[in-house]
């Protein structure tokens, strides 16, 4: 792991691995606010979660949310900033390179039959609105740090208010007892230790939310107008080998990594050994875990001694290409050009 | 998790989850022999196997094999025992309940590819012979305790040298660095520590394949002649709400648990709540891993005060129904009947 902060971890590309999932204590770590006592994790099914925007608003515990339903998506957590670290601009906030994202499995209730246990939906509802457990640093403006994101409505048929990952109980760090999960959509919207759930007409008027997580001209401040750090595109990367894997010897090298698509599933991975002059296609190999799960990719080349540019790209199964460049931003967000996620090895 | 002995170790169904992977640290462990010493996985990339059988044998080490390619496969790996606890007859051995079992990714080079490298099979290759690293304690036959295990070759297309589970290096206590998996065999079969993998004419004449894992009547001691604990059948169990889940609440209640087919997909589950005179499909959720894994599956159910007599089964998509009853036999093997797995419930 790269550690940026005693919290802020990211999995370097040789930790991956080729087994699709993301074990938790591989998986990268990022807080927005310092993280509610652990304490909170030692009575889980008596956590509570309060649901605003239905015709009967109620606070539940985990315990009534576990006899709604049961559901189980696997999905790319990727933070944000993911991917930061390549922008020419050099944007301020963590310099993640791949390592902010994982894919892992996640089982909890859908947050549709929350919704239709409690009557449905109130009138207006637009949007689904989380709001974080954490508490809020004495003397602060709440709005000014709280963690409270909006999602559009549109999310009600695939989002998941998840207390376990990978087949354990969610871990405090990854936002246990319970986390809103929105599949498809950046870090920051799947909000931890979550304490609201709201469906509103309005996006949350929190910092967060109105002024922060926009896609912005470089050097310039979020407006509320800009688009909001939502969905996210297709992105693909190389694993193995990699800049961190060690000496490449010559011969039959497995060039593997990891492919998404964001809102839906990648159909072709290609790669290329020169930098992008020439492709080839990748086999994606392993379970394919569904639509907003990454796949593996694997191409056998054999190398002789040399230097190589190593590049991958993504197709989702709309056709639509992973972009060589991402135009630079601000805050450094949803970094999914092939170009700057290459490198070069050394094969002796 | 249920302890054995200190390193017999079995899964309660509580500890399940319903992320159909079972974490590495909530898997069973059961070992023929004690382990090699730990140390063995300082140097995983140097583990070595000799390969026999093929028209060029050799030794290859890990890191030879990482060369010839990368296939990922999601199997339940479940012990030849699991569900001995059940059979009326009581046959020695763990009296494994459902908890000698899971569902784990693995990767690592499928054995094909490697017998592809060394030229092919050499002629009247009938089986795939795995032998383990353990080390034979002094003054005894080898051939008598021995971990060596024959397969037909037919598991050629799917069987995999693994170096990785759910992600990581797999483990030492899982056999790592390198370990045999025969998807849909049952565990004996999936040599830990692998130290030489032999395409043979003959089943081997170590007593674990000769005179050991086989289907025999109860109380009779094994013959050669009887049928291999080879593949597993068709078989599910219910996890939640579980004999060891605690209190079960009036109202509707999420019954779930997994399903396996064996060799083949599962297509259908069946659960009851009345011992089984009658039943109400199931639903399967979350991501399908493929025909070697298991399936979780999700009943709701309204249930009053009284006790319930729960119970499921599961057919294949051969249309094959698991065993009301598996008849008893004198290893206690490869019990798959619905009824001894069943039981029952207070709801207050």
């Amino acid at each position: 792991m790269i550690q940026h902060t005693s919290t802020t971890i990211e999995t370097k590309r040789a930790a991956y691995g080729t087994s699709v999932v993301t074990p938790a204590d591989r998986l990268y770590i990022r807080n927005n606010l310092p993280a509610p006592d652990v304490a909170i994790v030692n009575d889980r099914d008596g956590w509570s979660v309060a649901v605003e925007g239905v015709q009967s608003p109620r606070t539940l515990t985990v315990r009534e949310l576990k006899s709604l339903g049961i559901e189980t998506v696997a999905t790319v957590l990727q933070c944000s900033g993911n991917g930061r670290g390549y922008f020419p601009s050099k944007p301020s906030g963590t310099k993640w390179q791949v390592g902010a994202a994982g894919c892992v499995i996640w089982s909890g209730v859908p947050v549709r039959a929350v919704v239709a246990a409690l009557g449905g939906l109130a009138d207006g509802a637009r949007f689904i609105t989380g709001t974080g457990g954490e508490k809020i640093p004495e003397g602060l403006d709440p709005k000014s740090v709280m963690v409270e994101r909006s999602v559009p409505i549109s999310n009600l048929e695939d989002a998941l208010l998840a207390w376990e990952m990978n087949g354990e109980p969610l871990a405090h760090a990854h936002g246990g007892p319970l986390r809103l999960i929105v599949p498809g959509y950046s870090g920051v919207n799947n909000i931890k230790y979550i304490k609201r759930l709201a469906f509103t007409a309005q996006e949350s008027d929190a910092a967060i939310q109105k002024t922060g997580y926009r896609i912005s001209p470089p050097g310039q401040k979020h407006q509320p107008s800009e688009p909001s750090v939502w969905e996210m595109g297709v992105k693909s990367w190389i694993n193995g080998p990699g800049p961190d894997a060690g000496p490449v010897k010559a011969g039959w090298v497995q060039i593997h990594g990891v492919a998404m698509g964001g809102m839906q599933a990648v159909k072709r991975v290609e790669v290329s050994i020169d930098g992008g002059q020439t492709w080839r296609e990748a086999r994606l190999v392993g379970p394919d875990l569904g639509r907003f799960a990454w796949r593996q990719f694997v191409l056998p080349v054999k190398l002789e001694s040399g230097t190589y540019q190593l590049a991958c790209r993504a197709q989702d199964v709309k056709s639509t290409w992973q972009d060589e460049v991402t135009p630079d931003n601000s805050g450094g967000y949803l970094n999914t050009g092939w170009r700057v996620h290459g490198f070069s090895v050394t094969v002796a």
